[in-house]
């Protein structure tokens, strides 16, 4: 029942290959294409052999798809692989890296010598061939392999190619003009996030985009058709997309590359190239699950090799023929960029400011003023304000003027504060609704591909682009994977997470967040921001945007909260600080607070008149963990005061400050936010009744008898209702 | 530009509707329709201004197709929500809950009074009119409102109809025959798992599911074509469905019904129905983003009632014509239950074993033996195996011989041991690979929709189908959402997931969970276990399958672990215990380590020889978080006994029950396992030196010194390779 025709080869030939003398022509000799693409196919089988692991079929299934992409296809200088206007090429289907590996390496990217590829899957620490492509090294535009992501980073990074052209080309100086390119597999195409990213592009109509598609009708668990049967090109064009087929893509070159130059040719829609091929072609289990994700075997490579003319004995060869095919795009590649270097010198002479300008977003510069522009304490409003409204006030003061960022959000703009004056929308010109400098992206309601989307814009040269995106708190959940992938490639971007807690409301439990954001708290590299004010906000947005390594997520209130007499901006970057009580005396009792917790611990203090109280605010755990100890128990005595935590999160991480906790023990509830807040016992009240009772229990003959590790007790577990 | 044109409501007659005598034939009495239609309008014009939020729109745009569906095509009783062959209706726009309450209302549902649903949105904690529905009311099939999952779950029920049909139905008696009816607005069509649910549905060939899209054209930030412009109809064709469309869905109740009856009949194919309705029709901001999510303002609802022939004064109005228009359709829904219930009890009498096995299931009885089936100890492989394969013996040991379970993976069904000896394939029968009796579902690669399916299975009637799914471990965060709903909902399945921690091994961080498994111990409702080997992953599926209300991932190893002489499957209940090191002495170190790292831990305690050293194996922190303080204690002396974590995750969490921690700082690497945990310090060497270095500066001159809260020591600092 398999679909997957079978397909011998013949021993003496190797593949049949490009028989077009459109293709034949380019190339150095007749026969050298058939040698190259055989050469990748072995050093495929043998790399994966080598250590007994990794997926062989892909690079020797779509061994011709590269050949044509780095050899005729692609735009780029192997000798300045960071050159801004070079092509760009993301591997969604990250698992078949060796195939970029092997071509990076024969297209003449000096960093990836054949002893580095050879590193794939070895016992070491000092490998770059990891086992799936990783954005610190040369070529690899953006770290892949969480199957779909890649689509989106792709879409990113022609949004940002689109918006940089229309930002900065003038008549006659196309400064950036290229294309993405994206190779996916049918696993791309099946995640959620790889269809919200295909709607999104074809949307926006962007036809620098061209996604290939190595249709090898297989996966991990045998042929395709055993989970999905839709028509997927017929399912492209419904998307706006243009979609071209070719139907032997495992051999025939000359049609792939003339595949490649009408996508690249075509205007107005991005493009969709289906091309058959037989994953793992030469193998004894060719077009089959067997060669996907494991090697083939020492035999079968040595079948391998024979039936493609080499010597079965031999491993990694690498015919020095097949090195001087790769000379000719080496050297177009240098010419392209040297060409370049001479335009971008005669559009810095003709639009001085223009350069001017592209040249600091290139070097990673924000506008100098950026912070100066953010209002100060005593010009913030001084009537309660939600933070999500303060975090607008923040966003006017710095977006307007700075092409850098591109702001965006998925269907929530008005409600979480994106929005200024005489904004205009990226999109496609023909919709009438905005063009490609808009820097409003209205990128529905798809939260996931937004966050891969993003992650590309700020991929495209990093640093040149910073991504501002906007959802109600629980949507970043759907974004969770590429909210971990910012923080693994060190992105910066800022995520705007309105409706935070259960201040969320009457939309319910279904919305309200308990315990979401503490895994942003564990997540290595990013920035989980929960701002108490308006001027913590403020102190938010530069963390935020002087963290040039790190993405971060703004966690903000939709119900109004007091602009506090203690906050300090400049000390958000520190994690956590004293906002209420005197500094100089040790306090009987901490409190520590978030968000719009802080109004409430300062509240609850002021009832709990008996006691010496501090109230912390900790807008930031992680920053906090990386204080000194000294700086830790400066703010946090818990060697001599009671702690306790209020968040209306669930507790989980904050036995590591505090003694005990005010949390949620469950899910919350449909009701106003001020019903939701008293009915769980965060009323100051209710704490402070609560705070007062438990420190009776611990009093001692000599102060408090101070709990220790293992003992954090939970204040609020009388929570009925709820779910 | 907007796409939506504006319709006048002619004052006098409020809207045309059913000049079609097939439906007005049907009704009590010409003009009842729209006078029911314009109740429901009203009511939802109402029920939003009264605490001034909520989202009118839908209920009003809407009210036709609500109108069509339960007064005469969906096929209920509501004196029974509960009669297992009801057709089952899931609003996957939850946000439009108003709509169905009010229909629940009208039709019967004794529990959904008026004044019930006048708490929409009310202070007080008393109500069942939440914000979203929620599974706990009659009526409600599933809590839904967090975009796309509706669509998932959906086809879920329509997966266990199919499922429980084949397995059970004779000829002449058709027990489960009925429809799944799923609610979709333009957000569930654009988020992921919405796609990849619809997906599924169109490879299944699920024609018991009629996906009715309610295509207003209209979102929160304005009109959809601002972010939106897919060929729907064309999309879903191409995805295997049947496409039909309604032209005038909010006035033309003939023809919704009409199309209605076609889908019903229809087989083969799901049914979309494309139906263009006028968001708001009646308000003066119709067809705008302002009546998506904003009550309309009193002089908007007054003007409403006028143009629909009511009383501007009177608020939440039902004619006692609009309640009889619904006797018909009560008494349907009796009478359909009764014929039913004589048919079931026929097929008792004809069938007695298939009886008794549909019963047991219906009241949630797995087979009696299932616990005893499973392997002791004794019996288990004695040499070292992965958690994975050995969890693939428990599955193998309880799963062939009880129908209850419906098993699936995301494309990796046997690399997670999920796959059995004459497994079945949920397939249509069309495609030769299996039929809709099998219990091996090809989820694809598509993880998100899968536990939304999964949860459609689990609430078809709670208890009567337990589903398994599978996947590599960081692939469960792009299900994330859906493993909340179902922690949300209690809903019980088990999710297996492995590869976990670092010892993924070659694919690198990209695959390595560090923090995510940290959520899931988080999270409310929710089991995370972590077993240490066979003997605990015997455990595992025990508290899985025993606990009815809660979900639960098993967090399995891809690398062999050994098999313990400490561990007790009797004992992961209780979510710690001692399994090295002699019970009735205090320790002087208590190592505390979860999963792969119990053997590790093992193994350090036997190298600090210096020292008596007990290991906790803790499988479950939820469950010993509810364990006694007096139980806790005895396993973790943390008042007597220094106490170090070793989890190869970030240590997030741990400082609760851990003085000092062995953790990651960051994500991991590629290379293989091996190499990953000693380079990253899991070495039980360096753990030893570690942790004995770190014992020398808390020695006190009575005992150990030992660290307070706020003191937590990572004892794995120095990892400089990594991400």
């Amino acid at each position: 029942m398999s679909p997957v025709a079978t397909q011998n080869l013949d021993a003496s030939h190797g593949t049949e290959l490009s028989k077009d003398p459109k293709v034949s022509g380019k190339a150095s000799t007749p026969g050298t294409e058939k040698l190259v693409i055989n050469t990748i196919r072995c050093l495929g089988a043998d790399l994966c052999q080598q250590y007994k692991g990794g997926h062989p079929g892909t690079v020797m299934g779509a061994a011709a798809i590269a050949t044509a992409l780095w050899r005729y296809s692609m735009r780029y200088n192997p000798a300045n692989p960071e050159w801004v206007n070079r092509d760009r090429f993301v591997l969604s289907a990250g698992h078949a890296c060796l195939l970029q590996y092997i071509l990076l390496h024969l297209s003449g990217y000096s960093t990836w010598s054949l002893d580095q590829i050879k590193k794939y899957h070895a016992p070491t620490m000092d490998g770059i061939a990891a086992g799936h492509p990783e954005i610190e090294y040369p070529g690899i535009e953006l770290t892949t392999g969480l199957l779909g992501q890649g689509i989106a980073n792709a879409v990113g990074l022609a949004i940002a190619n689109k918006n940089m052209a229309a930002t900065y080309n003038k008549d006659g100086f196309p400064i950036i003009e290229n294309k993405v390119w994206c190779f996916t597999g049918d696993g791309c195409l099946q995640e959620g996030i790889g269809q919200e990213a295909i709607s999104m592009a074809g949307h926006w109509g962007l036809d620098n985009l061209i996604l290939v598609y190595d249709n090898n009708s297989v996966t991990v668990d045998g042929t395709i058709d055993i989970c999905f049967t839709d028509d997927t090109s017929a399912k492209l064009r419904s998307m706006g997309w243009h979609v071209l087929e070719v139907d032997d893509g495992s051999n025939d070159l000359a049609a792939i590359v003339d595949a490649f130059d009408q996508a690249k040719s075509f205007t107005g829609k991005p493009v969709f190239i289906n091309i058959k091929t037989v994953i793992g072609i030469g193998s004894a289990n060719q077009g089959s699950g067997k060669v996907h994700g494991a090697a083939l075997g020492e035999d079968d490579v040595a079948n391998v090799k024979s039936a493609l003319g080499f010597d079965p004995k031999e491993k990694f060869a690498v015919p020095q023929a097949v090195y001087d095919y790769f000379k000719e795009s080496q050297a177009r590649g240098e010419k392209d960029e040297k060409e370049w270097n001479e335009l971008l010198k005669k559009y810095t002479e003709s639009y001085p400011s223009e350069a001017k300008e592209f040249q600091r977003r290139l070097a990673g510069e924000l506008i100098e003023s950026w912070e100066s522009n953010l209002p100060p304490k005593s010009s913030l409003p001084q009537d309660p304000k939600a933070t999500r409204q303060s975090s607008g006030i923040m966003l006017r003061s710095v977006i307007p003027q700075d092409n850098s960022f591109l702001v965006g959000s998925a269907d929530l703009c008005e409600s979480t504060f994106v929005n200024w004056d005489k904004m205009v929308e990226f999109q496609n010109p023909k919709s009438g609704y905005g063009d490609y400098s808009g820097r409003q992206i209205r990128y529905g309601i798809r939260e996931h591909a937004m966050v891969g989307v993003a992650n590309g814009l700020a991929a495209w040269h990093k640093g040149a682009i910073v991504p501002i995106m906007s959802s109600y708190f629980i949507f970043w959940l759907y974004a969770a994977p590429s909210l971990r992938m910012a923080a693994l490639m060190k992105l910066r971007f800022i995520a705007i997470a309105t409706h935070d807690s259960i201040g969320v409301g009457e939309d319910g439990p279904t919305h309200q967040p308990v315990a979401f954001p503490l895994f942003l708290r564990a997540l290595p590299n990013f920035n989980y921001i929960r701002p108490a004010d308006a001027e913590e906000v403020a102190g938010a947005w530069i963390l935020a945007l002087k963290d040039s390594d790190h993405p971060s997520l703004l966690s903000l209130t939709r119900q109004p909260v007091p602009l506090l007499s203690g906050t300090d901006r400049n000390q958000v970057q520190n994690g956590a600080y004293i906002v209420h009580g005197d500094a100089s005396e040790t306090p009987e009792i901490t409190l520590v607070a978030t968000g719009s917790e802080v109004a409430r611990a300062v509240d609850t203090a002021k009832l709990l008149s008996d006691y010496k109280v501090r109230v912390v605010s900790m807008p930031h755990m992680g920053r906090f963990d990386k204080q000194s100890a000294e700086y830790r128990r400066s703010i946090i005595p818990s060697g001599k005061s009671l702690v306790v935590a209020i968040e209306p999160y669930c507790s989980f991480g904050w036995a590591k400050y505090a003694h005990a906790g005010a949390h949620m023990t469950g899910f919350g509830h449909s009701a106003p936010y001020s019903t939701l807040f008293e009915h769980f016992g965060f009323g100051p009240k209710n704490l402070a009744a609560k705070i007062s009772a438990w420190a009776e229990t611990r009093k001692g003959s000599e102060g408090w008898n101070l709990p220790g590790v293992g003992e954090f007790e939970e204040l609020l577990l009388n929570q009925v209702q709820g779910h």
